[in-house]
């Protein structure tokens, strides 16, 4: 996509974005890692120690961002979801148990958003009006549940460079979200996870190989023009050795003069503005044969 | 393979080809992912977004080039399957719902084959010439139902370096189809694709590390002669990163004075003028024990 | 984790230590693997070759590191042991034979443990003063049974950059232990290992690549500060190529004159001394729904 | 290991060999890959197309090297087999349906092992006095057959960086063979290999990076002392791209004054000169519990 016009006449948008996942993806993967201390603990890193670290970087660099924290995380971390919230960012929803939309029933969605918003709203006084998939893997009814809560956005959908108006349905007569694409390139996940029995990504690339790869994409988007979502998870890029690999790249990035660097939040906002027409969802009817 | 003389005295052919999956490739490989919003726009980005910047870079490097599509894929999408007939290139075959042939029964291989070729006769007026197999899978009797259907070529071979002619079987009065062989090494597919319980591959590779590897291929076939066959999926390399790197390596091709540029059925007609024996088609009837 | 303040006023502290698996690794993952001659001379090479290598190399690098012996792979090699208390270096403990205590029933945890100490003890005349759970996959319970028999550091949990004191439990009376923190990019198993059916992992990267990464990781945590605890197999990195690689990195790493360089045992009492509040263990009684 | 004496003085030794699997390492793996033309096509550029590319390579080098080729492939490919003859290589044994040893019981080992014999003196005229067991995978029961039908050497085991005598059990009264080690990191399949439902590898790496971690091995070997035994498939480093970059690290190899390069045949006479003490082979006969 080009044609999008970004405050200050920028080539692109960027926004530093954070799943901070914690236990709750690894219990999500498999029930059976309750039983390990030892991945209890690699997940706790990042709600634990992993969040400071970067909060720290994001404020040297003066940057808003947008943190997706599971219910459930919330819960077990409450001092870590208040402390970005003080911290000026955005905190946004990613789900209760980090499970996926698209392996639940319309009512197993509905409970989980529910419940996710609840945990957040009881720790910042705020409802969230950003959502992530767990697992980044949305399901066509969950647009739908969205717009009637009243969420600005989702961020989980992978279909275009830069964001969009979306319409549950035709038969909705709510308001459309925003959508605001993101990338399997442009998240440590793929670059850093090892988990034995819970991924079995690998191996891990040097902080070298996936700053490469993300640059290389916000260069293509500088010239192409669309809106370069990164996601860090806290378990991983909060890490030394990341952090501060991750703080060179916002540096870089925050020197550029044709970049606005935002929250999900701002970019939705800037996005309703632009007031082009909704897309609409049509749920894929056809059959294999 | 050497020996083969290429217009205007090149030492290799080369050949930008683009398998555009779509929906279809996600939904083969598991059915479930119809219920994930994600993986289907994962999948739409390549119509939708990723075709229409690879055409602007093949209008800029005046190169023609081969498009193949899943029959299903150009019924969702007609209008990116149109825009690029109208650009001039070649649409090509690549079945109807992207399932492996040898999987298939020959009725069922058949019946995949007219489909694919309807769905595309109506949206371009023309029936495609060239096929290449969904997953690059190949079975044993599809050479004869392409020949059959007076198809010039097929495109999913690995068992030389250069196009020769195949004769379906020894008691085929067919004419010989040319194959043009492709290898796994010279597809984006391997570098870049990582999608969550559909392939496992991984970790992303950088645009720079499949540059790298597509150009030491190329430089051998300069050596050695060959015909470098490069296949992207406009789902993966449209992406403004990748698709700013592919766009350098077609300049930089476009300058080597000994390669000739052409689409697959170019290279086949060439093939076709060469005149050689044509190779048999024999299925093995060894046993393991 | 900063704040904690190492000898000399350093940094951060370094410690290079190495798991001499053996067979017991790969026999654990799968007993079949008991069949191959193969198999069991590629983790034998660790115990047989690589130790003695690596000793060489700790030794010219007046270095004193900790080896991890699983009590299957010293009884299997008596004198691999020997040579490495001969040489002055930590013997710690890591299972006897090589199962993850998260698999097992609390008294098979216990029988592993005191089995492993005994077959150690044997050997050097010295019961083993720190563990380290094979697989990196620590249980619940272990840190107690840990406690009760006296010893005095785990080097298996994830959820920090720098030792701390942890308490098994609420109603434990026990001395806390002192936990050491590791973690997946720190290891060379990631990064080198390639086993047919029985580790998945791969491509096998080049010893430049794994230098980089653990370099990254040793630049953030002098940076941050932290605790940086290298993990080697001999098995991997005695290879010829690799060992030459890692010697290289220690001598790098013993210029530098903010680290401190130590055992985990060194580190366990510098810790102590550190007299901080021990965390307490608390066993995730959370539920998925 | 170091204390060998080479040939000249030399430092280590190095040796170029070459696994010819052809289809018969996808038809064991999976016997239904019979029904795939793309991947026998895929495994059949190896005897097809690779061989002849690689024999050119070594014959430009003066190179003698070893050819491990299983007998089916031999049965298919027969002017193959006789041209590598002819070219002054040898033939070793790889077994007939390059299926694993440990599969099998010790009457279907020796099956395998005479009916591959049988097709290569059938093609040469010469029984192979060298074994390397398909997928690396050797047996305990192997090392005796050997012995008893005269093989001089086996090269299938990971235990030591250089040959050793190898006696095939206490109650034989054979001449022991010797044994020659290889290494995962010293194989073209780990880093070239893709080949979907047959091997799951990926993603594939460029020329330079094998060659980068070959060579980190042959500096660490020319280091330590050792014997550098390379392992390239033809139907993987035929490839043009990787056939030019073997060509370039033998040119390299080639000039490096302190390496005695030879076939493993003259590895294995070499080693027999020696008269070091024959290890025993000795069954692992604990048990995990």
């Amino acid at each position: 996509m080009n044609g999008t016009e970004w405050p200050g006449g920028a080539n692109c948008a960027a926004s530093f974005t954070f799943d901070v996942d914690g236990e709750a993806a690894a219990l999500a993967a498999d029930p059976r890692t309750a039983r390990s201390l030892s991945v209890m603990t690699h997940q706790a890193y990042g709600p634990q120690v992993g969040v400071r670290r970067l909060l720290r970087i994001l404020e040297r660099a003066r940057i808003r961002s947008t943190f997706f924290i599971p219910g459930f995380t919330a819960d077990l971390h409450p001092t870590t979801v208040r402390d970005i919230a003080a911290a000026g960012h955005e905190i946004a929803h990613h789900g209760y148990h980090h499970v996926k939309p698209t392996g639940l029933s319309l009512a197993e969605q509905a409970e989980q958003l529910d419940r996710g918003t609840d945990a957040l709203e009881r720790l910042t006084g705020q409802r969230p009006v950003g959502y992530r998939a767990p697992m980044w893997d949305l399901s066509w009814e969950m647009p739908g549940l969205l717009a009637e809560r009243g969420f600005h956005y989702d961020s989980s959908l992978m279909d275009d460079d830069a964001p969009y108006l979306l319409s549950p349905g035709p038969e909705a007569d709510e308001t459309p979200i925003v959508e605001i694409p993101i990338q399997w390139a442009l998240d440590d996940w793929e670059q850093y996870c090892y988990l034995p029995d819970v991924t079995e990504l690998g191996p891990i690339q040097t902080p070298q190989h996936a700053i490469e790869l993300w640059r290389a994409e916000l260069e293509g988007m500088r010239r192409f023009g669309g809106c370069w979502v990164l996601t860090n998870h806290p378990f991983l890029s909060g890490r030394p050795g990341r952090a501060a690999a991750l703080e060179a790249l916002i540096s870089e990035v925050s020197a550029m003069p044709d970049i606005w660097i935002a929250s999900l939040n701002e970019i939705a906002e800037h996005t309703k503005l632009g007031g082009t027409t909704p897309r609409q969802i049509m749920p894929l009817n056809h059959h294999l044969k």
